[in-house]
């Protein structure tokens, strides 16, 4: 009895390994082969949507995605086994996705349709970083986390004074143009201005009066000067983060002139020659 | 009578309290009452607007429209009736804005077709922070606020050069273009200019011969490097304003002088000499 | 015939100071009147090329931009006798820009629609900063020539290498959409490739093909990383002088300590506490 | 038989110097030349797609085409020849380059139509900062190449998670929409999430539920944040390379160790103490 409990853990840590490694070949070659089996599915997800594709050739394209999302069960599954705190990662992040992206499938089997909702299974691509491994670009999009954090906070407050203006300007622009330009009420506005001022600009609704063209144009212009903002805010975060981590601004002091700004690799100090401390 | 006052008085003081304070229970629920209505008011006027709704439901929504104006009627009366200083609080901005929240709707009984201008009531959204009162997001929205106002001259020199340069260039795609593609007067020229050059886009006009698709080409490689201009300076006030922030504006306190920001490792004070304390 | 002389040299004078001085009370009128014709020039030129308005007021247009222009001739040969040295102001920027302002309309009377051109009039609107003498706005505008200037050369590089991109990109939409979608020739695909990088995206051609949409979404997601670029370079420029105009790193040297990054305002070393010397 | 090798020799240095060189007349001259036939030859294949001037100017266009793909031929030989490593070019970048600048010609005797792809020797363009010389444009590009490959890593990362959402949105978007607005598959969702994001905005899909709207209106803004992203990353890059090369980048050099970078007023060498020269 003992001797097989201990095979099954032996199991247990094997699948662990290959699931959740990525250190041996074999954990390395199950995360290559997983990202391949997303990438296929969510490719098979989209092609039967195409008209041309779906009616030729649905029936294959399902049993495929059959196949992947009993494999992806599969692996769900050894992932609660194997790992030992199984409700943590359940209730984790990646223990949600993983499955929402083969939930779906089965409720295709009541709710026909359902099956298309798989294309949630686009979001487990966000392992490929824990996958790959390299420090470097961890460390690349650590870094983007970090500066888009400290600028979330401003840019959520500069996105609230412009949705105020974009209520303002989109009824003032319903006001002047009416319905026969497309404004048919004051929401389609605020969808204008918002289309205006982000500079997207479809042209579905546009204004045809001489006056919704001039007040357009100032929105315009003022729209130049709005997208400035939120770029200004992220640049000041990746400039001041960019230069905390390279720049030139050591803490270390000169024992004998106790100037302080030397560069980071800075051995001797460049006011009176002294040698630095190592640190 | 003197009682009688007095009791007056602590009504005063008692809506006061609830109005203008954000401190108690009751202070902080009005507030939220009052955006959930705001909000709620700015909806049904859009609603309104959007015919399908409005054939339906437009008697509903007017019942409501009026109950909300009322309320926010005695709620300006009060205002007035508690503050120390109701003349100030009248010609302030919030004052002002309060009253235009109102107004439409009883312009409306001799003007139908005026409650539409209620939507301005849309701006008492701007209070929001005002009732929140979290340090942090003030602060930030001054730094905004700082950031845009140091760049707005600039920004304003460089929206006068561009100006000029779109009714140059909006008079000559109406030369060279003409008519047919839509450029059918010089100001529809300037209107087409400023869409290119703020990258918007419609395409409700666009070149249609050769050499004003060139011209367009221009235009457009043009207005590239333009709306570099806006977003640099922009930038370069947030960087500027970050970097005193954070490399600078160390937490010292001169003794003497009181002047506070000085440099991370300053030992005395740059205005008077003074040593500054260690920490 | 002296005393004569010295008359017309007194009325030289008075024209002059009238004519380029902006600091007397009757130079910054007769400014701020010219500031008014150009604006009310332009205007009329462009009502004049709308429809509804040139079919009624045709006739009044003209007599009004005639009177402008025998205004503005006087003024040109006024400024041309008043100054020492004529042939200099005629072959300066402002003096080309002055004659041409008239020259149209006398075009005009040989070649009837050389009126329009009158429009270019509108550059007479530089003259404007010259006017106002504010220096604040002249230091503003200087800032930002600076900044362009710094930034020229690098975003001319930078745009060459775009230039060829998109004779390479726009050749391969041709050959991939073909006719059908409006891709009609090359010049047409570069002209289509110019409109999406730059992100204006008309949708006059736009890509109908599987194959051709997928290039258009990588050219777009290539357009969003190029945008930057041109961004880049014009922010880091104005952040360069500004911080080179305002921060800290002022060239007083500390006579004591020799430590040379002070805060410009500093009177006092914040390394020692010596009086900094004073320039 | 010495002495004709040695003219061979002679030959084959004048050729090198002519080809490759940029310090003599002739091979100045010849470059020019180059530049100009390059021009040249990309204009023909421009025009001739243009159906207007095809039809009437082919065999003329043609046979000039035929005349610079010889030309280019023998200076593709040539070049080879006279080179000492001669496969060090044959497989360097501009050598497959100028290969490919003729090829599709000769191939067009055999496959009709593939004279177009002769497109390609716009590449040779690139050429022309070598041919040019100019130190400080090389130096432009330079810092040009520096900040985009400081900045492509953290682009690409980043661009890995726009692509996840596009395929989110496009696909909410497609089950939102429907076929009749035009997002007739998923894949036709994420071409329009992706003209959306980037701001590109044709208006060939554009949502016309309510519901879809709003989620438009919501990736329209989502974008306006996302757009500062790349933006900020450039631009930090710029302001990190223009910083290093402006602030410390003084021409001193230590006499001892050759280290170059040094504080502008820097008076000891941070690599190995010695003194530094004064200027």
């Amino acid at each position: 009895m003992k001797k097989q409990k201990s095979q099954y853990e032996i199991f247990r840590e094997k699948i662990k390994i290959i699931l959740y490694g990525t250190d041996t070949i074999l954990g390395r070659m199950f995360d290559l082969i997983l990202l391949g089996l997303i990438l296929l599915s969510v490719l098979l997800i989209m092609l039967d949507t195409v008209q041309g594709i779906s009616s030729k050739y649905h029936d294959q394209l399902l049993i495929c995605e059959w196949i992947i999302t009993v494999f992806f069960t599969i692996e769900y599954i050894l992932r609660i086994i194997s790992i030992q705190k199984p409700v943590k990662y359940i209730i984790s992040f990646y223990g949600i996705i993983d499955l929402l992206a083969v939930l779906p499938m089965y409720l295709s089997i009541f709710f026909p349709g359902a099956s298309i909702l798989s294309i949630v299974r686009a979001l487990r691509f966000l392992r490929l970083f824990k996958i790959l491994h390299i420090p470097q670009i961890n460390h690349q999009s650590l870094q983007l986390k970090e500066a888009i954090d400290a600028s979330k906070e401003k840019i959520l407050v500069f996105i609230y004074f412009v949705l105020i203006s974009t209520i303002i300007i989109g009824s003032l622009m319903y006001l002047v143009e009416g319905k026969e330009s497309g404004f048919t009420s004051i929401p389609m506005g605020i969808y204008w201005t918002i289309v205006t001022l982000t500079t997207v600009g479809y042209g579905d609704i546009s204004p045809q009066t001489p006056l919704g063209q001039f007040i357009a144009a100032f929105v315009m212009i003022l729209g130049y000067g709005i997208i400035a903002v939120p770029t200004g805010i992220v640049t000041a975060e990746f400039a001041k983060s960019s230069l905390k981590n390279n720049a030139v601004n050591s803490k270390k002091t000169c024992k004998k002139c106790q100037s302080q700004i030397h560069f980071d690799n800075a051995k001797y100090c460049y006011q009176c020659g002294t040698e630095l401390p190592n640190n």
